[in-house]
């Protein structure tokens, strides 16, 4: 391998294994890959090694599988490229966010010191972490009485996966471990830190995650005060006003750090960001005009634009969450892979499972076969995708999936082909949604996860959005981000990049297929369209409560069933 | 046996079989059983022994199957009871309707005759024949046009399985055959005239199949004229305006008929009767204020009143239809057996299966087992039970069903009892429109085949209507009701019955075990049928009629598909 080529590496702190990739820096090309799945995995149940069990939706991780994780994996990749350790230049951190690490000054996790780690709050509280849904409804309901100017970045609403809900269910649970807490941080943030002993706050999480916005800072004292008195001072006692911004360099590499993962010293080591975020750079998106579309368990869609509008439903709307000089727009499906997944599990006859076996294909190949051999309309259903409630437009996690047509001549593959059709349709109000306010979407390009396989998923969002659906061409495109990210901290004197945008040009590439809209399928589900946005509006805007008022019985009914 | 006893023969011709029972006429008790699976099934392909194909929403049978049937089951049930033949005192016959022959004027079906067999028409169109659907709507619309009074008794709807949509199809499509046909007869009073040589036409057929009612007799010439000029004598010309009352002894057995069955001549043979009503007094019902619930593939409704009242949406009124005195009301649900079967076959998962076979116990069991565990409400699911259309109330055939509450917690097993708990919601709001027009119910007693089965749906069902549940004790029913028909035409003095009350009261019992609606469940289901009936009235009534838009829609695409 030649002397002269520069490479980064890519870490991707994903959902249930890290990832990462060493990048050759002049093409994108990744030379080596390997994965690691977390020791302790998500910890839902008990404390590792204890019988302190959890409640209903706690979702923890234990930090040291973030350290593991960078021994077994940046050895792997040296060791299968052979690259020489001086032509790697940089190092980017992608990180599920927002995940909450409480810790000492020097960076040490509580739920590492044995006085604190019986306290489950003393533990990094994972993304998926749903136990402070009432903080955020609070933290919702207070800042629209306050009219707080901020909450209008966020859709009206401030979700439980967030930084500050987080925050709020220590301090109110825990005395003793938000007290013993000098540090608040995110899990990218937490990382480079070990990696450069210098501790920062990237732009991207403290934008998506933690309310701050490049104009207004985090909320004001006032705000956190009526919180909780106690609460007034979280940012300055437990966190940093200063911003990192994304393709900064944070610090050099530390000695200790190299040892862990046998580098040399002194390499540059780019700013956190949040994973889906790093994606969006590596789908090649770094202008206005194309929505990157992160197709996983759930789907997010990222787009940039110069101008900053109130889109309805959107997610979040960060200036320079991505790119920087664009504000980076977000919103989300809480249904996607997840929904693909349940009806796998739960709706798929034996024979059907049987016929699989038989052709030695998975159950995903057979129904995607059957149902693409159905014509838009032919099964006589349509569906509201909101088996985990709708992100983004209404925003509300209280709404539950419907499927209407049923006739005793309904198939499986037309269910499945109705439930597929119906994301695309939750992707169709959000594309609309954006444009309607101002926001030019000229293009789709997908990337992310399992639905990236399925072929029919992508030709109907294309026939159902109108538009030609683009694919990026790297299969890990979290991990490709932050190795991007790492060659613009590195820098074009050191052989990295300028811009984010240089290096989107030359490390980030689409796949030559592309999906393109069928005529007479845009006609059809331009009809099916407008059922779904009768069905829509009728559930989703309070005409018939019927999903929250079920919600609630359900709710009552197992309470008093788990008495 | 004792010599004195005596015994009726009660002679079902089902669906897919014809149940032949000996009853002992002191106490209804069944002495012998026996079953004939038609030959020649339900014809929908092709004729038989011929290349002619048939045309979707066909379905023919085959007269000599009918035959057969007396031949081969009758016989049996002597041989197994070992009575004396002098013990029989009548036959009473029970046939699906409306099974519409032509014949020559000594009855012989034009099926069996070599210059009409290779015209379908020719051929006893069954029931389930839905060929004439068209013909059916022509004629719904003429009555309503005309005003009608006669519409009234069928809550303004002509059914393609009727009478005269068949009658009008046959003219409109071979003259030739409505021509040669000197008869147009029921199954049942064709049945009967074989076994006696008399043609009679039964009331209950007359009333609910042909637009026959005591008071007006059969729809107008003018009426009939205005379907077509050429059909206005159909009624003098083709069947008979004198109708037999049920209970009545229509003839003696003849020779040749007894030979078949291997009887003596002479004995006494009844008024035939459609299937589903001669189960009604097998069920003990003869009064008014008891609803008979016939749980098939689709669930019958039938309430007898002294009074008449234009009950909304029901099948079909008929003065003297069951009980003579009594005015014998019929609703339907459409989804009922055959619903859950489809749901058995698509969507339950090959793990379900699989446990299933382990445990030998079928997928009905199984489901029931883990369906029954669940409290009311506690799935968060609710749905419609239109699979298969509206029946009652809405009279709605365009509908279609619909489950909401969808989540990615949602298991099998809660959408199963969620159709369960549909259906019951579609019989309470029969029997609520029943109370609401005048016709008292105060209880329930079921009967039927596969759903009888399912202890899991009665209980649902008791707690929905807040009735008790009672449950005819005679697995065969219809064959039961015949026999005791039967009883009542040989007469008090040859050792029958005066009257069908009086048979009902010595001939029909109810199981011991009821099922009686549980408190807590009934507050819950009040809540979740506000919801049913919220969804029920939005998309019954107009409000939003995807159903049937997509049913057009996917008519369109399947035509253009199938080009």
């Amino acid at each position: 391998m030649s002397g002269k080529k520069k490479f980064t590496i890519g870490l991707d702190f994903g959902t249930e294994a890290v990832r990462a990739i060493l990048v050759d820096v002049s093409n994108g090309k990744c030379v080596a890959s390997s994965i690691y799945k977390y020791t302790h995995g998500i910890i839902t149940d008990k404390l590792p090694d204890t019988d302190i069990e959890l409640d209903p939706g706690w979702a923890l991780q234990h930090p040291r599988d973030y350290i593991t994780a960078l021994r077994r994996t940046v050895p792997q990749l040296v060791k299968d490229s052979k690259v020489d350790l001086d032509q790697i230049i940089g190092i980017g951190v992608d990180f599920n966010g927002s995940t909450v690490i409480p810790t000492t000054a020097d960076g040490t996790p509580l739920a590492l010191i044995d006085d604190y780690k019986d306290d489950p709050h003393a533990w990094p509280k994972f993304w998926k972490h749903q136990a402070a849904r009432d903080k955020a409804e609070r933290l919702t309901r207070l800042a629209l009485e306050r009219f707080e100017t901020f909450i209008d970045r966020y859709g009206g609403k401030i979700h439980a996966e967030w930084f500050f809900p987080k925050v709020w269910e220590i301090f109110d649970e825990s005395s003793s471990i938000y007290h013993a807490a000098d540090r608040l941080i995110e899990g990218s943030d937490w990382i480079t830190w070990q990696l450069t002993g210098v501790e920062t706050r990237n732009l991207c999480a403290a934008g998506y995650k933690a309310l701050w916005s490049k104009s207004e800072g985090f909320p004001l004292e006032t705000f956190f005060a009526a919180m909780d008195p106690g609460l007034a001072n979280v940012v300055d006692e437990k966190m940093k006003r200063e911003i990192t911004p994304l393709g900064q360099q944070v610090g050099e590499l530390t000695e200790e750090a190299a040892r862990w993962m046998k580098l040399k010293p002194g390499i540059p080591v780019a700013t956190g960001i949040l994973n889906n975020h790093a994606a969006v750079p590596a789908a090649t998106v770094v202008q206005p005009g194309s929505m990157a579309i992160i197709l996983g368990s759930s789907f997010m869609h990222m787009i940039l634009s110069d101008k900053e509008f109130q889109v309805p439903g959107m997610i979040g709307m960060v200036a320079d969450g991505i790119v920087p000089g664009h504000i980076a727009y977000q919103a989300g499906q809480a249904s996607g892979g997840n929904h693909f997944a349940w009806f796998m599990q739960n709706a798929v006859p034996a024979a059907y499972e049987r016929e699989a076996r038989k052709r030695r294909i998975s159950l995903y190949q057979l129904m995607e076969e059957k149902a693409a051999q159905l014509e838009p309309a032919e099964s006589g259903l349509i569906a509201l995708d909101w088996w985990n409630g709708n992100r983004s437009i209404l925003v509300d996690d209280d709404l539950n999936g419907l499927v209407l047509g049923y006739s005793l001549d309904t198939r499986p593959e037309e269910v499945y082909r109705a439930l597929l059709e119906a994301t695309t349709f939750g992707t169709r109000k959000i594309v609309e949604t954006f444009i309607a306010s101002g926001v030019p979407i000229n293009e789709i390009i997908v990337t992310g996860g399992a639905p990236m396989q399925n072929k029919l998923l992508l030709n109907i969002l294309a026939s159902v959005t109108h538009m030609e659906i683009k694919v990026a061409d790297c299969p890990y495109t979290s991990a490709l981000g932050a190795a991007m990210y790492a060659a613009v901290a590195a820098g074009a004197d050191r052989g990295g990049y300028a811009t984010i945008e240089d290096a989107s040009q030359k490390m980030s590439r689409l796949k030559k297929e592309t999906f393109i809209p069928n005529n007479n399928d845009k006609k059809t589900y331009n009809r099916l369209y407008s059922e779904y946005t009768l069905l829509h509006d009728y559930f989703g805007y309070g005409h018939n409560d019927a999903m929250k008022r079920l919600k609630n019985l359900r709710t009552t009914i197992l309470e008093k069933k788990n008495r």
